[in-house]
């Protein structure tokens, strides 16, 4: 069983008994802080990922302008092999050419809302009156059928707003950080830590209407249902999107579908519930892209100069897809351009790795981890079977981030504990930055999972909340303006720090 | 000088020296709180106002349409002489029939924002690219002279948006509420006190930006701009309306204009700072209303049944127009919902009042309390020359409520010291409900003012702010989500005990 230690034990553990390697070297330190704090190019990243190239949903135009940008411009600091990678099939990519709609009736309003991923149009202008259906299963749908053709549809559910009573934004107290480093490493086979904020009773809500819509799907399209209108969670102008249709080359045909801000949506809603009529105008175009239905990850190398040692690797990412509705800025092209500025600040300090330092921008996160298990099952082996490649055993450690605009807190462990003292050593030089929290729990939702699925080191850090989980994490409003330099400007410091570490140290990161 | 007095001096005086009459009929309460606070209407008011007849503009369509369903609502309920009153002349009606605009380079991106009030469509469909002036007087935009036709412009200014590390959603702290009660009377002639959350920075900056552009209103519309986009106050989607154009019969010609949301105004000018292409499609249609100038209240009464006191008034209001982006929820719905109640519940418990009690729901409060002032200049006198009419000798008080769906937590004494005893003791039978606090002080910006002005005793409520600065004052998302039931039904039980009170009341409530 792997012995329970706390941060009292770990900062003991490092006076006396880590290794003299793991004690950061105090020049490079400064070096990589003065670069990284005082002439970060991060928010420049950050706004070409999200101002100036979009929304990144997977295989879109709007991800390989990105991608494209990131490859040259990781090409312009002089990282070698910069290329697009695939890592695999993974459908149509899809975009939004043009949405519109409002109410007509009872008075005009136009609506705050997004086509859903991966659904069509409407193929030109459409008007009709809004049918509320009040169905909990498909046999309750007998009653509008030959009535909805050309008709709009909305669905009987959608919670209440609350008010505002906490902070949108928030940071960890030390009491929540001192927590998470007493916490004990989980039972093998225990399910791992739950991405922050994840689940809560509206997404069940949301999960439930969504079972009985899908079985709803097939009949609305038979009908030829207009344009559905689907509650989006948020308020205030902000909403979250939820997962898209199909973007399988060969998925069923659906019917156009919007995610309404609850405002909009509840407003409808409160009307047809009280039997006023509410007529609304739409024009919706979507586009679908199958020419390429390969998907890329960006991968670029600082290559290794050390005669042995270069054939390994130390492995930084993030997943640099996104939703639609938004820009993507904290999800993830937060933690893309924090990984991208680590490269950077590396380069920009002339450093000559012993490891080869690779850095992989992922995608198709948001689908499931796609571009992170497709190339892990390509070049280190299947965590299905744990047979492994060579290469696996070359690779010391992964880190990733994918957790907002947060400053980085610490270090989640994912039950390694060996790794603790280690990174509680490394940490020590930006303490004063608010990081030092080592936590030996897992996190869950992103792709260091694919990595420590075959038994690869692979890390999430700790990052404040910001206002991940309240504003920006898959919504309308996750844009530039929700960053926050500072924090990013660390996070990069810190993850250049950690990569040049692990690319410089006698042994490899301990595996569990 | 006006004697200064405490919350504590207010409960003693009350014990000692209160009149008996003003010793709150406990069966009367008891009454009004059950038909208040367990049989209310005010929700479905609240819903009628704003779902069912949308945003209420002075002279709007939706402001006729809301002030004719009050009529009959009044009317309904058994109210008398239900109708609408001119105050005088306003200028032209205005709403929006179509808003559309979106980014098209370097990405398409829907836009939220709103027509600013009274001004003019796009004339159809247009497309341009975006022009960034940067300008701070009429004399820098010489070098912009024949370049402007047919293009879509912004000014060069806009503050990045904070996070939220606030709540929205406030109440008042009992620490808040006894400094309030502490404040002492201001001296004859010093400036009344400021509406809450008035003026700020950000204000400041906008009342600047807005100066500028006044001046370059002109050349703009000589140049034939096609469209102006102006940055909004606020940020997450939810956007604050400003003053729109003029509303005057004779106004001269302007521009289109947007008030776009802060996330959408500062993408585009990120992208333009940095010298990018960004070009815009847009969509806007507007509809001018000049058949009929006038602006009008709505007003009705329950009769008063003294043979003496029959002849005088109390008077309940509060502002029924709003902005055009939300509907006008908190801003005044809330208020009108609240003393439309009020009578409701006056009338549900057959209440045969000595004196009449008159409600007015004003129009044009947005543009100036142009209701109210007209109402009191027609029937009580003239605020400048302080020629009064008899009647303002027969109005014993005016109560008025217009800070958002916050509960009330007391009365602004208005300066009128001599009112506290009586009020401090008709809230006894709320302090439960969190009512207990009267200050002597001023609160300004609404419609008590005017009564206030030709010497009537005239009194706003103190409300909890809830999210009304942060929110919905003026916004886009100013909904009925945003309403607070327990607080709409406190409030509106509260004034039909004052009500209640001030018509019965032997003597009429002392004036300053």
């Amino acid at each position: 069983m792997i012995k329970r230690f706390t941060t009292t034990a770990l900062v003991l553990g490092f006076c006396v008994s880590v290794f003299a390697q793991d004690a950061p070297d105090a020049a490079i330190v400064q070096k990589l802080r003065k670069e990284g704090l005082e002439n970060s190019k991060v928010m420049d990243i950050a706004f070409n990922l999200t101002d100036v190239n979009g929304p990144r949903l997977s295989n879109s135009p709007g991800l390989k302008r990105a991608q494209d940008w990131a490859v040259k411009q990781l090409t312009d600091w002089g990282l070698k092999n910069a290329h697009l990678e695939s890592w695999g099939t993974f459908g149509k990519g899809w975009q939004v050419d043009k949405y519109y709609a409002a109410t007509t009736l009872p008075y005009y309003h136009a609506i705050i809302a997004s086509p859903k991923a991966w659904t069509p149009g409407t193929n030109g202008p459409i008007k009709s009156s809004v049918v509320l259906i009040k169905a909990d299963s498909v046999a309750d749908l007998a009653k509008y059928k030959g009535k909805l053709a050309g008709k709009i549809v909305m669905m009987d559910a959608g919670a209440p707003l609350q008010s505002g009573l906490k902070p949108d934004f928030t940071r960890y107290a030390d009491t929540t950080l001192a927590k998470m480093a007493e916490a004990k490493p989980m039972a093998p086979g225990a399910r791992g830590g739950q991405r922050p904020g994840g689940a809560n009773n509206m997404m069940a809500q949301m999960m439930k209407m969504r079972e009985v819509r899908a079985a709803m799907s097939a009949m609305l399209v038979e009908e030829k249902v207009a344009l559905i209108l689907t509650y989006a969670r948020g308020g205030q102008g902000t909403f979250f999107t939820s997962n898209g249709a199909s973007y399988a080359l060969d998925a069923k045909p659906v019917s156009p579908e919007l995610e309404v801000v609850a405002e909009d949506y509840l407003h409808i809603l409160r009307l047809l519930r009280a039997g006023k009529t509410v007529e609304l105008e739409a024009d919706i175009k979507t586009s679908f892209y199958d020419q390429d239905p390969q998907g890329y990850n960006v991968i670029a190398e600082i290559p290794g100069t050390d005669k042995k040692l270069k054939e390994e690797l130390v492995m930084i990412g993030g997943h640099f897809d996104s939703w639609h509705a938004g820009t993507g800025a904290t999800d993830n092209a937060a933690g893309s351009a924090v990984m991208m500025e680590a490269v950077r600040i590396l380069k920009a300090i002339d450093f000559k790795p012993k490891r080869t330092i690779r850095i992989a921008l992922w995608s198709s996160e948001e689908q499931g981890l796609f571009g992170s298990r497709g190339y892990v099952a390509k070049h280190f082996g299947d965590p299905k079977t744990m047979v492994l490649t060579p290469d696996q055993k070359k690779i010391s450690a992964y880190y990733n981030l994918d957790n907002g605009t947060g400053k980085i807190r610490g270090v989640y462990l994912q039950g390694n504990a060996a790794a603790g003292p280690i990174f509680q050593s490394w940490l020590t030089p930006f303490a004063d930055l608010g990081a030092k929290t080592i936590t030996v729990s897992n996190t869950g939702g992103t792709d260091h999972q694919a990595f420590d699925a075959v038994g690869i080191p692979g890390f999430q850090f700790i990052q404040d909340p910001a206002d991940y989980n309240t504003r920006t994490h898959h919504s309308n409003m996750d844009t530039y303006d929700r960053l926050v330099e500072d924090d990013l400007k660390q996070a990069s410091t810190i993850v250049a720090s950690f990569v040049y570490n692990t690319s410089q140290r006698d042994a490899q990161i301990p595996r569990k």
